[in-house]
């Protein structure tokens, strides 16, 4: 067994309480440190693991007792945490979004590259063995090309409770920066092709969640293929249902459970009430709870529906396998049960780290991503196509 | 009981075949006429309804017993048969696509302006009642206004027997003209607003049938809505799947067929061979059967998932109701099975001709969609948006 990543934690909020089942149970990781401004996440922390704790990111990074660091912070301190973090000489895996903007992403990518360490992006639905897998299955030929996807989902995510910031898009908030930077990086991964232009309409409905709460895209690709995005958030439909009841941790979800995201926040008076029982329930909160280790690894995690058409085949990842309807028949590629939840993320950092193999979900990868959400922003407001100019190959 | 509708047939081809266990069932119409060029075929209807027949539309638009005509001839044919029922006053049904382009709309609008009669387009899915109820729900108020609309359909159209022309878009063939007439007409009733911009992506990825198999679109509105729509004919995925199973007629699907479509094309060895056996399977060839009219009239017919997001609610057409996706709660707004398969149409022709309401379902109206297909082609072709000036208020 080669030793340990020894990891440190940049952020004790929601992020790290849907990594944490992963860190848990998977040996190839520890949990060696932590940061949070929150007291109570540190001693929580240090409580759970009898592990040191620092009360911010620098004095996280020059702990000597750690390797990496998994920056969970708010989005609008992605880019300072990972430049502090390589400037340490620490491996990097920072949640998406990558940053805010893409001379963030440039200054982060810079910054890794400077020092030697490692940086990817996540954990990112684009992660989940079925979306490899279908980009396995894919890279094998019989399907031939991909020509056309169709991807969305429609969530509650809009009513789930928020600190001010996350309805707030010039900070990094709203369904484009958190939700499409799912959607987009799972299109890039299965379209296997560099994109070229976005076109994309915006959805903000609700004058007491004001930010994208929806909304449609087209994507091109170099190789001629094209893609339909759709996202909601608004909490009515439910696209679960089209996913085998599966939820998007891959949890068992019940068609009898309706409207519990809005029922909850109505609870909350105000913004400050919200923020608060959102921080309640956080790590270190005295509502807090640890997920459930095995309902979280019953099937795999997934992004909502999406429909890859090939020349010959049309691809459906699920929680629990790819369906393959060909031209003759349709068939079932099972995937057992995920040992370790999002097990993808590790699997790829310590590769990289360990055995040098480059990981997909890299700086530029990620870049790309966030150009196209960035681009979803500017094209809906201008009503006008975007041209992409800084997708990898 | 006001006297029958009595109806002149233009065309005994597939679209009748379709359209004659409504005629058969509702009793404010009347068989009394027809005309084909296949003498096979009016040697049936002559059989079938002691009817007397008639070698070409002058013909059968000159046979004083008839008030009005079906025109269900091939795309080509529609406006040139309609501009012949007009000029002897008959009113016109005339099926979708309208015509191929808007100067030919614009002659039958005028032509049937100018002679007096009604002029209406469909069947269409448009007219279908589930879609025409949630129009209702929505012009309630309750929800709010429309904000964005999600349209899919994957189905096995471009696998059904088809004569050549069909397959050759310069001919009225393939997804756009044929498929897209559904899917857009039935997104503009649900929006309730002037389409104003158009964006598309088409597909044509088998060579053996090289016209438009599938595409993706986004329409905006005047209101500030928008929609995104996606077509596949290529006979893979089937999105029946998320209708509970009922196909298009509002027949009863099983998850078990699978292939059907390409199995029974596969026995046609030429282009020549499919087109003979697409004209023994219609109405006078050998292989004829008439549609089971039970089966035909368990549900209501449909065009594939649209969910339509207003402000508070998500709104979902079925085949035996609407779905209500509201704040607090989600219901079935059921609607009990239809007594006549597309009795819409009639209910809409026979209240124009008979009582003066102005259709819905006009040729201003179907204009309208036929513009939106014509620019779906442009935009595909030249990847840019396309201006819509023809929408009627």
């Amino acid at each position: 067994m080669p030793p340990q990543l020894r990891l440190g934690i940049a952020g004790l909020g929601r992020a790290f309480s849907l990594m944490l089942p992963t860190f848990l149970a998977d040996a190839r990781v520890a949990l060696a440190a932590a940061c949070d401004p929150r007291a109570t996440a540190r001693e929580q922390f240090a409580r759970d693991f009898g592990a040191p704790v620092h009360e911010d990111v620098e004095a996280l990074a020059a702990d000597p007792s750690i390797d990496a660091i998994y920056i969970a912070s708010p989005h609008q301190f992605h880019a300072r945490h990972t430049e502090i973090a390589a400037a340490h000489g620490k491996h990097v895996l920072v949640e998406k979004p990558m940053a805010l903007s893409l001379d963030e992403c440039d200054r982060m990518i810079a910054a890794c590259e400077r020092a030697g360490v490692c940086l990817i992006v996540g954990h990112c639905h684009s992660f989940d063995l079925p979306y490899l897998k279908t980009r396995e299955l894919i890279d094998r030929g019989e399907f031939g090309a991909v020509r056309m996807i169709h991807a969305l989902n429609y969530t509650d995510y809009l009513y789930r409770p928020r600190r001010p910031e996350e309805l707030d898009t010039a900070e990094g908030g709203g369904a484009v920066f958190s939700q499409a930077a799912h959607q987009v990086d799972i299109v890039r991964l299965l379209a296997g092709s560099r994109p070229t232009v976005l076109r994309a309409a915006l959805g903000s409905w609700d004058p007491r969640r004001p930010t994208e709460g929806a909304y449609s895209a087209m994507l091109w690709f170099e190789s001629g293929a094209y893609a339909s995005l759709s996202y909601s958030g608004y909490g009515h439909f439910d696209s679960d249902e089209w996913m085998d009841w599966t939820g998007e941790m891959g949890n068992r979800r019940s068609p009898e459970d309706y409207g519990g995201a809005r029922r909850k926040l109505a609870a909350a008076a105000s913004p400050e009430e919200e923020a608060r029982a959102k921080a309640a329930a956080t790590y270190g909160g005295p509502a807090y709870r640890a997920p459930a280790a095995d309902e979280a690894r019953r099937r795999y995690q997934h992004f909502g529906p999406i429909i890859v058409s090939c020349e010959r085949a049309d691809l459906r990842p699920m929680a629990d396998g790819i369906l393959v309807y060909g031209d003759e028949q349709r068939r079932r590629v099972p995937l057992s049960a995920p040992a370790v939840p999002r097990h993808e993320v590790i699997d790829e950092w310590v590769d990289a780290i360990r055995l040098g193999v480059a990981p997909r979900h890299d700086g530029r990868w990620a870049k790309g991503t966030l150009e196209i959400c960035l681009a979803m922003l500017d094209s809906g407001a201008r009503r006008a196509d975007v041209a992409l100019r800084h997708q990898p190959a």
